[in-house]
């Protein structure tokens, strides 16, 4: 659907061809993985190529029982805090109890080393492409009326990987990587999907909105800096649903009644999703993109937490709606060859406290401090992943791309002509905790490189207190807070090695360009323009 | 043993009555509860009553299979911060995992809301008579040189309200409540004890420690100011060893070497006594208060750590011994008669970071914030206490000496003459989450109310952001670290309800007044002092 004339006529011409551009075709690709990758690789070489035929194995197992590939379930949470669920210390401290993540946990994998992306659109970019948005382009956060900024057709998602290898493949929630054509999930290799564009942003942003409506604990008055709810001076439309190819229909338009129920609509479409497909032979691919935990907006059957925030609510729901999926697959028996992924994007936004979520760690989304980017990460495979593990091994979002991919067996469809940062941690999730294979994490924020992880230490390229010029050091067994920087012989943490390996990371954008996506901000249609707000003048005055 | 001499002549003289001092008499007092506790009683004075019987019952039926009271073991960690434990979130992430304790919560019960008191001594004072130190005059730490201070002959402790009821007790590990003789714990009600006066500060104060002694990855000439071995111009003494009005002698004097080891050497006392006991027909009550988590000093044996740090081998090791304690009464076949407690005295002393332990929640030992007061607890008592609990109900350090005391049913042994701020637990302990006794905390520091607790809100009268006067209120379900003082509505919060709290604890002490305990320094013994350092000159010097 064209929803917005003037631009998407244009770019709809190339949208097709974008949707079609076949993965398959680069099925004997080799991946161009980062230079400390390749390091790591030539030091552990033989030991990963044993535990290569390990995994290998457990997976002809598996589809020598099942007769497939296994499907794969990919929950992504929105800015939940490194210690929001109970299993990382969090849960009811925080009044909101999570028991089906924990449960989750305690019968998968925990990541105690989990990092993503520090905001949202990127970090979604980040996983789709595997690749750190500074590569993909799309390191900024989209806004509503933005044009030319989302995910671009060039760039090849896990669903075109995953595709070219036989998957059938869903989409359901908030996308929020871009609004036009080319950007839709189904031009962008899902087979179907059912989306929003973004959050609030565009859910309050039209004329129905009133000041008072219920968005469980705020008004809209106290969310954007507009006085009315007219707070974009054009529709912003609603939630879509399409087919791969096929033109997109609106479902509804955006209210904030029907955003404070997204996150279990979205679960019920997953279900469903997951009801369908499992009749079928092929294996499927199906992201769930919640809307939970996310500022404004509570279910009402949710609101009762000890906490009483909107945030508190959301937790409490997608938790349910985790569970709920969890129980699908069991009661289908399609568990044992179901990989299920659970994280978060980025960590909490303190900008709508108490109702945007919160973490022990200091740092928040938006920034490359512990707070901003590490969050919680849980696995669940019955019978294919050991219950109860914890690793510490470092994992980066880009990683479940490569991993999906892998174990997939499509990671031959990854494109070699471009680099890839996301490592294939299948040995991880099947052979358990010290299979990683990165110990190392680039944290990029929009477009400047702010921190590198190296084994046990990050430095801090961009630091915080103004006593320290040029960088901070932390040790984050120490330090998981980063209070006490260069503690001690920061000489020799922050040595040739780290230099080394910062220069190599910087000297491969040289041989692979860093693709370039610059959003504009579309002229307003002055017909929406609201009345000025009325000025306040007491009704006692006195003259004198 | 007098090894003060000119000041512990004096004092001995009325030790030996201090320690007869019989609490058996008081049997038919009534116990003083602060107002909110009184208030709180009038309101749930039924739904207690019931829940009294039900706790009176499942120990009539115990004692029915043992024929005897059950026996109580006390485990007292140092500085160990919220976050340390695994199961707290922490461990592995800091590089000192800590199974054992992890799997005592698991069998257990972890309290999620427990709070000590602000520093080292006030909490072992607060523990030992069920008081806030503020009450039994003991809130500032005793140092070494210091005469005068140490914990009250005229307090009542919990070794005395449970040798009044039948009782053998024992002690062994860090007193740091006095080192003269009134202060000893045989004289204050324990048969048997082996103690050290406290921490670093007297294990290095002797003349045969040199600089470079090993201290796990710290040289003495980093601890204290003083530029040689000899910090203190007086012999600190050794652990010592008593019985019950007996004499004690020296085991060994004070050094670096042992240090390392006593945490290991504690337990070993500690088994030795669970060994010997678990043969009588007496119920027992020990006290493990161990080294770890404590800065200097590290086990050989555990210094391996991922982190590498002095805090992570010690609490690897303390982690150790706990479990070894737990391996003991299971082995005795006295674990289903025996409460084991465990909890830490503080939070994290960062003075000597990374030496001194952690908390994700910002502040330190000596502060009200949440991570110097709110610290890891757990408790196990298998077939009792029901495995796998996570309670959020609200306990304070002082509480233990009430619990304990009613379940050996002693509680008629507290003495009536004066405020008692621990309250009886032993309901949440045995019939689990919600029925604890207190939803309020009073944080004193030294000789100040600084902060108060009050269901999820916690109320700071000593503001650390200077644009706040008078008062920050922060709610901890939305805020566990304090970041976001006066949310919203501050108003409600801090309204009548938390003043007329406040005022009535003040008002209590007007009718029940303070202990005084004050200590002053000695007058060194000048044959001590060491040489002067050298000065430094550099050899190489040009004429100009």
């Amino acid at each position: 659907m064209k929803r917005i004339a003037p631009i998407s006529v244009a770019v709809a011409a190339t949208a097709t061809a974008a949707a079609i551009c076949p993965p398959a075709a680069r099925a004997q690709s080799q991946i161009v993985h980062d230079a400390e990758f390749v390091r790591m690789e030539k030091e552990f070489g033989a030991q990963w190529g044993a535990d290569g035929s390990a995994v290998r194995e457990k997976l002809a197992a598996l589809e020598d029982k099942f007769g497939t590939k296994p499907n794969i379930v990919f929950i992504l949470a929105d800015d939940i805090g490194y210690t929001e669920l109970g299993c990382y210390g969090g849960g009811k401290i925080r009044g909101a109890p999570t028991p089906n993540l924990d449960k989750m946990a305690r019968r998968g994998m925990r990541f105690l080393s989990f990092y993503s992306e520090v905001e949202c659109s990127p970090s979604r970019a980040a996983v789709m492409t595997g690749r750190h948005p500074i590569r993909n382009g799309l390191y900024n956060i989209t806004l509503p009326g933005e044009v030319g900024s989302g995910l671009h057709r060039e760039e090849v998602t896990i669903a075109e990987v995953l595709s070219a290898a036989g998957y059938y493949t869903g989409f359901f929630g908030k996308w929020h990587m871009g609004g036009e054509d080319d950007h839709h999930p189904t031009n962008q290799g899902f087979d179907e999907a059912e989306w929003s564009e973004g959050n609030p942003p565009w859910w309050v942003g039209n004329r129905d909105a009133k000041a008072t409506d219920d968005v469980g604990g705020f008004t809209q008055r106290g969310m954007i800096h507009s006085p009315g709810p007219e707070n974009f001076p054009y529709e912003t439309g609603g939630v879509m649903r399409a087919r791969k190819g096929r033109e997109p229909e609106m479902v509804y338009r955006y209210s904030m009644e029907k955003y404070n129920t997204y996150d279990s609509e979205v679960a019920d479409h997953v279900i469903d999703f997951i009801g369908r497909r499992s009749k079928t032979d092929r294996p499927f691919f199906v992201s769930f993109w919640g809307k939970g935990n996310h500022f404004w907006g509570a279910h009402p059957d949710f609101r009762d937490t000890p906490a009483g925030t909107n945030c508190a609510a959301q937790m409490v729901e997608h938790d349910h709606n985790v569970g709920r999926v969890l129980k699908t697959l069991k009661d289908l028996g399609i568990a044992e060859n179901t990989l299920v992924v659970w994280c978060a994007d980025n960590g909490p936004m303190y900008t709508v406290h108490p109702h945007g979520g919160y973490s022990l760690l200091p740092g928040a989304k938006g920034e490359t401090r512990e707070g901003g980017v590490r969050v919680p990460a849980v696995a669940w495979w019955p019978g294919m992943i050991e219950p109860g593990q914890e690793p510490l091994d470092l994992v980066q979002i880009t990683d479940w791309f490569t991993t999906f991919a892998s174990l997939a067996g499509a990671g031959g469809h990854i494109p070699g002509d471009r680099v890839t940062d996301g490592i294939d941690q299948s040995g991880l999730l099947l052979l358990g905790e010290g299979k990683g294979r990165r110990d190392f994490v680039f944290h990029w924020n929009r477009d400047t490189l702010e921190a590198v992880r190296k084994d046990q230490i990050k430095i801090n390229l961009k630091p915080r207190n103004p006593d320290f010029h040029f960088y901070e050091v932390y040790n984050i067994y120490h330090d998981p807070a980063e209070r006490f920087p260069n503690e001690i012989q920061n000489g020799l943490w922050a040595g040739p090695g780290m230099t080394k390996l910062i220069q190599e990371h910087m000297l491969l954008m040289k041989k692979f360009p860093n693709r370039k996506v610059e959003g504009y901000y579309r002229d307003f249609d002055r017909s929406f323009d609201p009345e000025p707000s009325p000025v306040y003048k007491t009704k006692k005055q006195v003259d004198w």
